[in-house]
């Protein structure tokens, strides 16, 4: 009974947001959870019919960007991991937080306190790291320790003019054993350790989605993006005033169609289903 | 010039505040950075004076409790270690949150998953921990490892009801060799990653403080809290209806006495100075 309502209820909400795709010029995407389930021993494993989904969206005439928080490698390797895994994508086509928060540290000067993936590092050659006038923080997994986290709250207590730089501000991803915590929750460890409100590289913030826009050079009422957060990908996409679905793979929970706050313009059960119907429309 | 200044500052802060000593009949002492800095190999070492301000509180006829946020250890080592380093102190006359966290589990008919330091597992040996149907969270220094945080967050994020007990909400204390990330970052941390409210057990709950003064047998406005942290000490007693100094020891930072919402009844530069002055004017 339960796989046979599934298709029903994808072809009722169809119904609905199919109706307001005029004008749709542009696709952006997000990564974890829309195209592949990060973790395991090959790095994750793609979600069924995404790598034709992504094919599918270049085929079509559509304007494609990747729209990434994460931070867990350099925007090279993990591109060249979701190469490996199948999909049809390049480095210029991924709009990711590193390589834009090195722009913002330039412009201003600063010299960042990484505490970051070490396989993110190499993002940050080009800066001047000694003595710190600024915390940059990432998705950092198992260096995220008691013995970092402190050694970074060290630095921005004995600044006089705190600042946190955060890449990203999720609260979890989704892997292929189960959540993990992200880096919005050590965010807010920070933040309430030192009495300072971080600035958010990456998504919900609404310049990293206007750069990729300006990359794909389409408007954001004539873009779409797809990802599984509900308020990072969705309503951020929507204050920047996009349109935006949530698919129901990655760190989708059923009570996110419920969320107080951010109401998807559609839900679908993944990447595939939302392009089919995208697509469709594109030709009608 | 420094040097001479300060006493001169003690001394007119002395005049305001000791004129309202009228009535006191308890002190209520903070432990960490008010006796001692914690850290180094022998656990810490004595604040100056301090050894012989408590031997002065108890001959002078006052109530004296100690009251603690610290979850490091059991009660009984905690004050076995201040024993040791000369401090005239017992078990009974000490008010910590793990035993008081305890008393709320066992009532409530709660199952703990522990995020706590190993030296105070043994506080919750009586309680069942299978199954567990809440998280408790205390100052576990390097045991809030990236891994037990996300362990945590699972048991968390997979109850219907989630409830999380935090053992204090403190931003940071000092030890020896610095500055120490405390529970309430953590605390923050798993409130934002579930989008749930803690329920703090120690420092400033209110009922942490009431439970502290009914252990002496006087009334709020009969005690007088003695801490270093401007707002879990000094704040949380005045909301309980005592009056608070704060000491120029332990975690104080000048800019505590400019807080934005909390502001001390007096500024001591130690215990040994704040006790001179009460037990002063006790005798007057």
């Amino acid at each position: 009974m339960h796989q046979l309502q599934a298709p029903g209820r994808a072809v009722r909400a169809m119904a609905e947001w199919a109706k307001h795709l005029g004008g749709i010029k542009g696709v952006v995407l997000d990564i974890s959870g829309v195209l592949y389930d990060g973790g395991g021993e090959g790095g994750g494993v793609p979600i069924p019919g995404s790598i034709e989904a992504v094919e599918k969206i270049k085929a079509s005439g559509l304007k494609l960007r990747f729209c990434t928080n994460e931070t867990q490698a350099t925007r090279g390797k993990f591109v060249a991991k979701l190469q490996r895994l199948g999909f049809n994508i390049l480095v210029n086509e991924v709009t990711a937080p590193a390589p834009a928060a090195c722009r913002i540290l330039k412009e201003r000067n600063l010299r960042p306190h990484l505490l970051v993936h070490d396989d993110l590092v190499p993002e940050f050659d080009q800066l001047d790291k000694a003595n710190p006038n600024c915390v940059v923080i990432g998705d950092a997994a198992d260096n995220l320790s008691y013995k970092n986290l402190n050694e970074a709250f060290r630095v921005l207590i004995g600044l006089e003019n705190p600042i946190l730089i955060s890449l990203g501000r999720g609260r979890y991803y989704k892997e292929t054993d189960g959540l993990k915590l992200d880096v919005g929750v050590y965010m807010k460890a920070l933040e309430y350790a030192c009495d300072v409100q971080a600035e958010v590289v990456g998504k919900p913030s609404k310049m990293f989605f206007q750069s990729a826009l300006a990359e794909m050079e389409v408007e954001p009422q004539q873009a779409i993006m797809i990802g599984d957060d509900i308020v990072n990908d969705v309503g951020g996409a929507q204050q920047c005033g996009m349109r935006a679905l949530q698919v129901r793979t990655g760190k989708y929970r059923p009570c996110d169609e419920q969320h107080p706050e951010v109401k998807a313009d559609g839900y679908v059960n993944n990447l595939a289903e939302a392009v089919d119907i995208i697509v469709k429309q594109l030709h009608k």
